[in-house]
């Protein structure tokens, strides 16, 4: 695609040979002849002078030797432009011959079912979505448009999906949810976990991630959430829109997740708590109380993350502190030698 | 079901009218009419004014403008209440015509084995258990009876699985534990990982949870024990009986895992160790020494969690300390010189 | 096989009867009569005394009862003893009646593939690899020679994968890694992830790990490097030769980790950062910056471990230096007292 034609694609301002034929996207260092980049972070600025790159995409102001598409939102229009290069992957509609689908499911024309997907009795699948081989769709489970189900998910029983959902491979929706009561003899009974899992518009689940489903009520994630691979959601958790979730969070039972939260990777969150909307918890931390709007929580057990900083700070310093405690000991001790030969305690 | 009806199957005290239609079993909050809800925790006590359930399973004392379902354990018959409501997702016996069933496999008659299952050479499926679509059970695997196997499961070969075993969705049992030894060139040599997985009577594993084989021995999970979702049970782990783990936890090779055992979210345990009966690791905590029975442990290193709760309550106020201690210095130094103008340290 | 063999199969020192017949490789405690085991950690030397083993492989010098096969490389030898015992699992060649290979997909002659293994348009499997049930390998994947790949595994479109690749079950190569663009209403619009991901030669992934593909550029595993279970790998992430990573680890996006790294279980390690060749992050630590070669890092954030093994010393004492600290404020308190009466602070 000749650049000149990106540009307009892309709403930028086209800086240089608009003739230059583009056939990749790549990155700023990795580019060469032909590649289009892009720079979207001020630290790889200097990389500008240095990459090989045909044209790159940038914000006004940076001098640039390659060709430029400028953008107030490089990141934005590099989005765009991956989507544009990006090869198409969806397979034709229609139902592979080894796929197993219930003689009662609802199935769109325009779907597209892979070998060995297994589509229970009940379940409706909507027009667009793609389900790719290996995937189980259970029993009354009912699944929007355009979703796209990669290889070897489950997708149980009558779980809800809406539409534009992506769910990479592995994930499972609507497990049971780990509930137990403990009987006098030490051993457990299971609470059946029969209630409602719903995943509304525009999520995408990563890879082997699970959602669990509880005994009562529902567990919700909301529309235009994006959660990345191996995240535990459990029963009856309330995830807000547009929350992001970074890889290996877990997030206990009953906890109520407000719109845009973000969750570094492997954050904790725990049972029946309430963060509350746009708070951020740093990786790693071990959320134990409910955090307010806003808030940024860090550490274990999880606190504002400025004193966290500060006490982290002191930490990696403890040593040398209780140095000068002792040493204040021996000084006191003697300070209090000389005016009383006894040295006796005087608290 | 009438409530009368409800009362008597779930052994309670009817306080109340026993005609009330009740039709599905729900939360406190979210219940209305036709719904019985439950109360087990008191901090949701004050909830019971405002329900709008038609009825609640609680224990004697608190007053509830609702009808009620008196008895001393209200969780236990709120898991009996929901079971007798719980949808019944048992499909039927007999093998789906699309499953690959190897003509040596020892089949109970009463068993249920879905679409696109491979059940390998000299395994054996008792009666009761049922396979979901998709599931994998290696050669010479041996499953006891009503279990259930969950879509996605592999099973792997020679892996031994008891009675009433529920295996969520996309849980690997007996795959190759993490064994190798380092050649002196760097590079690593698999140690083969052949011998014995046991997963025994009761046990339910969580959705994406992993099970490994070891290389000798036997890495074995105890009657009764429930585990939840992405746990990692390493190679030649034991896990005792009744033991509860949460999700994401993580347990290295060869330890030994006493009974009633409690481990919460993330945390991680070190190889070789001994955990003691009944002892309870903290969430995120990081278990890397052996731990008494009966102890409760947290943070990493995981102590003993009083003590460790007493020194995180100090962490917090490590800049307040740190500012005192240079208080005290100044102070310290400020006396010294009025004794000694040269402030020499007299340590 | 005879003991006499055995050692000159395995290159070892025989001392005692080699007409021993031994039947089986075990662990020192669980051995008996006709099992070999073996000694590698001095750890257990006692329990030589003990051992009801037939025969034992350990280095020269410890005093043994039993028959023992000298060797200066215990747990080598036993690798390979091991080796000499474990079934045969592989299952003969040939592709399943019920596998779906596409028409145009290359496979060699002398490759099995299981049933409900999905082979999209394009791929290409070399000679002697072995595809396990319900595996599905995407359009254009290339998977190399004499690989395992277990049942339920998601290789996905134009992955390419070595020679002697193992991937244990559940594993998921080549999913969308987490990219998305925040649009100015805070929903997020999701950067297509349709670059390299590449496996090479003698890698080995844990069950259930997860290998993300990158926007632009690859992520790529080098060779020798064995992964374990439930690890993520972010998209455009490089991890070089003979690397270790223990279960649960959680590696950010676009990270470039060195020649025979290793990390314990559960670390985590941020974005965009540099780990030196040779480094050890310590389990659960938490790796905010890039590490120095060769360096040995604990923590969160991880620090230095000797650096952070001093501090965490001084953590558990806490409570006591606070002690001291309000101690010596009183002594100070009243030598300053004894000059002043006022007590002003003179800081």
């Amino acid at each position: 695609m000749k650049l000149s034609e990106l540009a307009e694609r892309l709403g930028c301002r086209l800086e240089g040979d608009g003739d230059i034929e583009i056939v990749r996207i790549a990155g700023i260092k990795e580019a060469g002849p032909g590649d289009l980049t892009f720079l979207a972070n001020s630290k790889y600025e200097k990389l500008l002078a240095s990459t090989r790159a045909a044209a790159v995409i940038l914000k006004e102001g940076p001098v640039c030797a390659a060709a430029c598409l400028r953008t107030p939102q490089p990141y934005l229009a590099f989005a765009a432009a991956v989507r544009l290069f990006a090869p198409d992957s969806r397979p034709p509609d229609g139902v592979h011959p080894l796929a197993a689908v219930a003689a009662d499911a609802r199935l769109d024309a325009h779907v597209s079912v892979g070998a060995f997907v297994w589509i229970g009795p009940g379940a409706a699948v909507g027009a667009g979505t793609v389900i790719h081989p290996n995937a189980t769709i259970g029993e009354g489970a009912i699944i929007g448009r355009d979703c796209v189900i990669h290889s070897n998910v489950s997708i149980r029983e009558r779980v809800v999906i809406g539409d534009r959902v992506i769910l990479q491979n592995g994930v499972v929706v609507g497990g049971d949810g780990y509930g137990f009561v403990r009987r006098a003899d030490g051993t457990h009974e299971k609470i059946p976990q029969t209630a409602a899992v719903i995943i509304e518009d525009d999520v995408e689940l990563g890879a082997n991630t699970t959602v669990d489903r509880p005994a009562v009520g529902e567990t919700r994630i909301r529309r235009g959430t994006k959660i990345d691979n191996l995240v535990m959601i459990a029963h009856g958790v309330s995830v807000g829109r547009n929350v992001l979730m970074a890889a290996q969070v877990g997030v206990a039972g009953s906890t109520d997740i407000g719109d845009e939260v973000v969750f570094g990777g492997q954050v904790g969150v725990g049972g029946h708590l309430t963060i509350g909307r746009g708070a951020v918890a740093v990786g790693q931390s071990g959320v134990t109380n409910s955090v307010d709007p806003g808030a940024m929580v860090s550490g274990y057990p999880a606190i504002d993350s400025r004193e966290w900083r500060r006490s982290s700070a002191v930490f990696r310093r403890l040593p040398e502190l209780k140095r000068r405690i002792e040493e204040l000991e021996a000084k006191v001790a003697a300070l209090m030698g000389d005016e009383d030969d006894e040295g006796a305690d005087i608290t």
